[in-house]
């Protein structure tokens, strides 16, 4: 696969560990606005780092405002609430992953059903290079919170369709190419993928292994996307 | 399918709601160690239940204890942590579930892979009952604390594959009977079920619709079990 894809992302900062506090930048260098959008980012990239580790519930205001150095009287100059907080966060997942999927699936010169197999390998890559403790924010957050927060289950299920759109494409490529038998439904292919996907990550954070995501990869596509 | 597995659990309590408390009973009705052994079966029963609808790190012992009507300064009489408490209340949910799949799957006079369809059709049940706010402890915490909780972790990986080994002696059955193809390895179809399960327990909380569960059924037996 293209090993560009590995590259880190410089939204969701990488091996730093949860408990390292960011290096102090001078404010004299920006002005307020400037200075402003440049904190508020910082503490939807760190809080992104954080949720997904740690999960929503468990993670303080506290804890983000620390790291990023914002005095904690300050949270509410910049989210109304923690939930807009978190709807933040997910936004700038989502911006990030969206990213990250179009450098795999924007890729015409690959067979289309490769491209969806380098993005399996990416998510084994990037599940060893977080050490197996950080997996998805969507279904992370999804299981926490989908029983107890509407606008978070709402906002949680759109993203994941958002996604499925993406593998659709992509799964109709290969039936239109008869790489996939033309009998085929992609969206009903892409939805299965991503029911299952979700199950796979949660597996391999259980078994710090990336054995379960391989598991389902290769039956999905010696079983069903054939 | 047999409507008989749709009988309530009495181990897990249903639709009572989290908030309301339990009845109060009388104390001089039972001797001491009788009755510490009932209170720490509360204890758990309404950990499992609170435990999967709100998370591990959400749920304070403060609220477990007072449903049940145990003084806050007893909870140590009963588990030495709130990990120790955890533990219990997994074992809890195993032996409650390892019955429910039971009654399910040893049904010979039904056949292997319609017995599976039963286990879904009962988890369907299940979810709408709950109005798909519990879907499945164990995913709930594996999504929770695999990151955080290497015990924890290793217990959940092992009761998920305890119920992988259940499906398997199934599957197998079935492919004896020849309703699968003879090159399948039971195991590894089991496998494949059990880590997509997951996911589609976590789409049908997000979408609170059964769809994704019966999504990813129709695909698995159509495309995968065959």
């Amino acid at each position: 696969m293209n090993t560009s894809v590995h590259e880190p992302e410089p939204s969701f900062p990488s091996r730093r560990g949860v408990n390292k506090p960011l290096p102090v930048k001078n404010p004299k260098s920006k002005d307020r606005s400037a200075e402003r959008s440049s904190k508020r980012q910082d503490l939807v990239r760190y809080g992104t780092e954080l949720l997904t580790e740690q999960g929503y519930q468990a993670t303080g205001i506290d804890q983000v405002l620390k790291k990023v150095g914002v005095p904690k009287g300050s949270f509410y100059h910049f989210f109304k609430s923690k939930d807009e907080f978190g709807s933040a966060v997910i936004e700038n997942y989502v911006d990030f992953y969206a990213k990250k999927m179009d450098k795999i699936f924007n890729t015409p010169s690959t067979e289309p059903l490769q491209r969806l197999k380098n993005f399996v390998e990416k998510a084994k890559y990037d599940m060893v290079r977080f050490e197996f403790r950080r997996g998805c924010l969507i279904g992370n957050m999804g299981q926490e919170l989908a029983s107890i927060n509407d606008g978070f289950r709402v906002q949680l299920e759109e993203v994941l369709v958002s996604w499925e759109i993406k593998v659709t494409a992509c799964l109709q490529e290969a039936i239109d190419r008869l790489d996939i038998s033309g009998q085929t439904d992609a969206a009903a292919l892409s939805r299965f993928f991503w029911i299952g996907w979700e199950g796979a990550i949660l597996r391999s954070k259980l078994t710090k292994s990336v054995q379960p995501i391989d598991h389902f990869a290769d039956l999905f596509f010696s079983k069903v996307a054939k």
